[in-house]
């Protein structure tokens, strides 16, 4: 009877209503937090607020319950990456955060439980497999891109270190303030002041801008772009690999054939 | 005879003058507009701009009925989403709403009227339909999107909720407020507020902007490009595919010949 | 001897020599026209300037005959736009300007000697070309853009007309407007200032930048790609195709050599 | 024995052991360089972070000596840009800058062993080669962009000279202020300035930022995206030509022995 009631459990944890009624549910709690930042909404209605933060709780409580009684082999649940984050997120809501002095991990566990409408959906979880494949074609430009922002945050922040707005005080406000000129973001401003200084200081700043803006951040595009394209012509170009191979096997198996009647010529011959 | 009405009429309904007229009368009625958006203008000479609306309403009246009676069957007619946008339009100005309280309402009616410029021109309506078409291929990038906007959007509602610019006062206006930064709008103004109260707050801008602006907002990008590209390469690769087909069938066929000779041969000998 | 002289002027003119001449003179000239936006440098000198001027306009027009005569039909010389284009900045340089009111037109023509460095070098006009040849790719998404922005100016100059900053006065300035959201400058100040009169005005602004920046403008931005893709990959698909076709040709020739051999067979057995 | 030390060095400097170490001495060097920005922190600390100066100069001058020993040939040492590169950082670093008037140059120079980074790991110096090699691809359109940049900065210059801003007061500031508007950074601010004086100005800005950012700059993405995709899709390509080469050498083979088998046959028939 348990194995019965294990197989029925499979169907359950595998069937897309299921699937559904957990979409369904994470949107609506998401609903709920969005309501929750209008203020003159909570006060009156904090009861209510906090009933549906316990019910949601239960409920991914259950469900988690259900897909790791519906794995075959029990030790396969934890061999997913994307199974380990439901259930940490399940265990940090069930830590009473709420009474304790850590009201910001509490806040945060309930935005992680909307992130698991991304494990819910098989389509999303695969846009993101997929972006974690491409890093390792995007890892050495990020690589570079860091030297030269490196780079420029250690001349930065020694020619204008003492400029009055202070974006330049000391390394890491330096490689902020560099990562708002990639923005473009009032990047003259920026400029205009640094040249009152050193008049030749747009150099610094233009330079800047063609390396690591025009060139190094378009080629990080251009990968990101490559490897999406890749993925999604790669059955076309596999198809067009496996009828050339075809090609070849079957000419192939014709020269044989030719030999064969060669052979068969000449013994006929003779 | 009614027949040869409707075959003519289909005649004229199709002809490329008929649709140029239309064309023509479109993009006059669209600078109408534009000029009647000039007060100094439009106050003398509001009798020609109301005798000019109503007759381009007419014509409008009077085209759609040619389609109409020129589509060979007429419940075909409203098949095509098009048609029910252009009936729609028609339908809207000819309701008076210039006499009644809705005066918005009948301006938006007249611009709807020059959206019918998208309707009249084949490769207009292509466009439209290619990106209708690549929705399915974006859409879980834009939940994906979305949930990003939506987490950091609770997160900053709840850390900035009481800087004194409001940029943060609730849901909505921390989802605008994020969208404001994703188009690099003045990020640093709001940044730099933030980091007032807590110094750390770069940590939840620069991270925003890297993934929704520079990761997903690339993604989104390079789907459309690919989406486009393989819609136009689609023609070269068919021709490959079935060149290779044909080589591939070909090659069969040699074989059985090949095949043939080889049994005749041993027929032969025996 | 006029024969001779001829072929010997069209040596010239077709000569690399030559062109690198033109185009050194043409650069100098340019360097000596950005010298010249510096006031204090340019009073004392002036006679030289103009001495500089005229000789230039001496050797384009020197250039421009030599071409000319250099041309193996005269008539064909006019057959090329990028020659007319030549021309016609010869002929407005060699027109007094300077000492009439048309300062202005003199300075541009001035500019114009300048832009002949594209129709010097072959490779830029190539560029040039190229970009012409794609404009009907692009040339409907260009009418669809603008049917956005016109509808939007439309609503736009009907709702904020009466804004303090004017930036919706009338349909013009709505366009420029528009333009400058689309390129993200400034756009939240202007967003902000509708708001306070219609507090939905985000969903106007918000709105126009999902369709027109974010959908609209990488439309363009992706045919430009693949235009560019498919003129530089033309080759590569070209040299496929031609051997997909000799696969086949070769086949079919295979095919008739093997029913030559089975015909000659079953004669044999006769 | 000389040999054999001489091939010892060489097994040490090709071991990835070797590469390793001076990957972490150089990061550690560049946290130390960003720690370094902090004043508060040096003025303490000054003689480790000599010390630390002293000790990397040092390890770099070990570093080179053993990869020039470990060089078989010595003169193929310096064949190498990357190498030359090397080679002047650690002569650079060994100059006593610190002692002498050249502090800054001091500092540059340890920005460059940070630099060092790229030459140490293959990868990194890949991606730059590839970019070098895509040069020849781009210079092209930065030509044309420039002749654009040229002409409305002497436009520009002429129209606006006497603009309280000085934004345009010389051709160099022009060139600045036109690179500001292609980062489209408070471009409209420049734009309103200038149609206080003529009012048709925008036409200007408008015409600059379509031809020079919409089309121009695009142009050149579109380059660096094309150029990329090439080198990742040599591969695919190549071995798609191989295998239709391939196809073609059997095919022709299978031709010579069907016609030797025909021909065999015809002398069999006599």
């Amino acid at each position: 009877m348990a194995k019965d009631l294990q197989s029925y459990v499979t169907k359950v944890s595998n069937s897309p209503y299921f699937i559904n009624i957990t979409t369904i549910i994470i949107i609506f709690y998401a609903l709920v937090l969005g309501v929750r930042t209008y203020e003159s909404i909570v006060i009156p209605l904090e009861d209510l607020f906090l009933f549906l933060d316990y019910t949601v709780t239960i409920y991914f409580l259950i469900e988690i319950i259900i897909r790791m009684v519906g794995e075959k082999e029990f030790k396969n649940f934890f061999k997913d990456g994307w199974n380990i984050f439901d259930f940490l997120v399940v265990v940090i809501t069930l830590i009473p955060f709420e009474q304790s002095d850590y009201a910001m991990i509490a806040r945060l566990a309930r935005v992680f439980k909307v992130m698991r409408l991304i494990t819910v959906r098989p389509e999303l979880k695969m846009i993101i497999d997929v972006l974690v494949k491409s890093i390792p074609a995007i890892v050495d430009i990020i690589i570079l891109l860091f030297i030269i922002f490196y780079i420029y945050a250690i001349i930065g922040s020694f020619l204008f270190q003492d400029l009055e707005s202070g974006l330049w005080k000391n390394f890491l406000t330096a490689m902020l303030t560099l990562f708002r000129v990639l923005t473009f973001e009032d990047w003259t401003d920026v400029m205009y002041e640094a040249m009152e200084k050193y008049e030749m200081s747009w150099l610094f700043f233009v330079s800047f801008i063609i390396i690591a803006a025009f060139v190094f951040f378009n080629l990080f595009i251009a990968v990101i772009i490559n490897e999406m394209e890749k993925h999604s012509n790669k059955d076309q170009h596999e198809a067009e690999q496996e009828k050339l191979d075809l090609i070849l096997s079957k000419i192939d198996m014709l020269e044989k054939e030719i030999k064969d009647i060669k052979v068969n010529k000449f013994s006929d011959k003779e």
